[in-house]
């Protein structure tokens, strides 16, 4: 019953264009081509485990609209929204201590909006076996994804084995947080059995996190301690905008994990990506027999490989000889793009 | 005063899907990406030629907006609209009774409307010399194209150069025609300098040709004999829509040219290009530094080369690490193909 999910929606997915871009990122499309956007899918993987009334949604003031769109089962008020990017520290800040002020003895999930899981089933058990964890317990958890190639992409939890958890044998102590290694570094860690991603995907019991800010970050607890007579008030909206204008940015992996004691992970294998490249996404996707990842209704290909093409569903396409190409087709913008060069998108877009 | 001009504009253009599709066939495009449609720019090149009222235009029933709209000083009633497409050689007898309906003494040029020009001044030059001859003699006249490769995609015409015409010494009696060759052929005939591209542009006066029509294709003449009472009444599209139905579909090359006496050919250098190829767009148009043709407003490219871009003027368009392709967008189709296996879009365009 105090089981609570927040859904962290604010990203832009720059890497993404044209199909994500500033008015509609990557979270808010049906990126898998499968019916559903990666929020959606983010809402179902969690179907059974919280009321919708327990469902909170952070995200940019002006994708609003879209959440209550693409989640008309939360409630409205449920939706949080920021003035501006201030990273996830201050994100998970507000919606903990709205939590709190609605629900003191609240236990927590807090994910992104904009990854995969593709085993639903094995996800959930490893979230309520690390909620049960954090139900009693001062524990801040995190996931950590078995690696199965040395990515430089992602971050590393450096686990500590032979420390279990009392009450939880799966979830052990972390030694460290380890930042994006050179792929020698990321060699060398999953040749250890150790060494885990970091999904960014947290439990913990609101006491917990808030507890952890007032110690490690006073200057973000403080601004959202002093709201608590305006949660859920008319005034909260135009409180918090100010009080996040003045706020530093920084991410809740800098502002309390690497700090705080009582760190654990707890280690999973459930086919997780964070679909930060076209790449992954190509992994992730369902491939025809040449390899190709063709999402949209009327795409038709010859002597064509190892190619994505992306496009909205009443585009007719047709892609001939190309092979490791990203096709991307979005409203008045066209993109088309080595995978190799995936990493230039970004400029692409800015030029 | 007795000049005019018939502009064939019933084509389909299905090699350059999807730019041009049935709705919109690639003589009512701005193909070249210069502001003029290539119907626009057929007109253009004969200014002063003749008296907007001796401009006739032949197309489909369909297109007869889009013409009119594009030739606004075409007085509507010189639009001839078919009721559906039997090749040349009934479109060329239509007019040519229409014409003759209304001015005996005309001496007319037909021309394609899908083909381009580069160096009007001297094409003027020739259809005004060719015009000269006709006027006074009863001579079919084509424009023989001086050839610069073994091109398979054309016809050719055999001229005897030993045979100039008495009252113009640049205009020379044909010895045949002869079909699209193959390359050895081609090859052949480009050695020579008695062979030229048939351009399909012809000048004749109505009497000649009309003459013509009912001494070699007494079939197709004798309907459009039998509506002279009709031609400019409120019932001329009605029954021309009747005869229309029941004539055979056949070219005014098979028709008449390959039969009649008295063919001449006016060899002519004045960069022709019936532009039916992607390539011959790409050949035909400003290039980039890296040999890219880009038709539209807002295209950049990196490590792209030999490669044609062609979209709509509001799409942005990003194309990385392409060479030798065509990249051609249009309302709701994308095409991208290698510029050596252009010959398959039509296909394409089928599945």
């Amino acid at each position: 019953m105090n089981n609570h999910l927040v859904i962290m929606a604010g990203g832009v997915g720059s890497r993404f264009w044209p199909m994500s871009t500033q008015d509609r990122p990557k979270q808010f499309i049906d990126v898998l081509g499968c019916g559903r956007t990666l929020l959606q899918l983010t809402y179902d993987r969690f179907r059974g485990m919280m009321a919708d009334e327990n469902i909170w949604v952070v995200t940019s003031e002006k994708y609003g609209d879209i959440v209550a769109e693409q989640l008309p089962m939360v409630p409205r008020k449920n939706i949080l929204l920021e003035p501006c990017r201030r990273n996830t520290a201050p994100c998970i800040a507000y919606v903990s201590w709205r939590i709190k002020a609605q629900d003191p003895r609240a236990n927590m999930v807090v994910t992104p909006s904009d990854h995969i899981v593709m085993n639903v089933p094995e996800f959930q058990r490893v979230i309520k076996s690390s909620l049960k964890l954090t139900r009693e317990n001062d524990a801040i958890v995190t996931l950590g994804m078995k690696p199965n190639r040395p990515e430089t992409g992602y971050g590393y939890i450096e686990a500590d084995l032979s420390s279990p958890s009392i009450r939880n044998k799966e979830i052990f102590r972390v030694f460290s947080f380890r930042e994006k290694p050179d792929f020698a570094t990321a060699t060398r860690y999953i040749q250890q059995d150790n060494y885990f991603w970091n999904a960014g995907i947290f439990i913990w019991n609101v006491g917990t996190i808030v507890n952890a800010f007032r110690v490690y970050q006073p200057e973000i607890s403080d601004p959202f301690e002093s709201l608590l007579p305006y949660y859920g008030t008319d005034s909260e909206q135009e409180r918090v905008n100010k009080v996040y204008e003045k706020m530093k940015s920084i991410s809740v992996d800098y502002a309390i994990l690497e700090n705080a004691e009582e760190i654990f992970v707890h280690p999973a294998d459930f086919g997780w990506s964070d679909l930060g490249t076209w790449g992954s996404l190509h992994d992730n996707s369902k491939r025809d027999l040449y390899n190709n990842v063709l999402i949209g209704d009327n795409i038709k290909t010859y002597e064509t490989w190892n190619t994505i093409v992306h496009c909205t569903e009443e585009k007719k396409v047709v892609v001939q000889g190309l092979d490791g190409y990203i096709v991307a087709e979005k409203d008045d913008t066209l993109l088309i793009c080595k995978l190799a060069e995936e990493q230039r998108i970004r400029n692409f877009s800015e030029d």
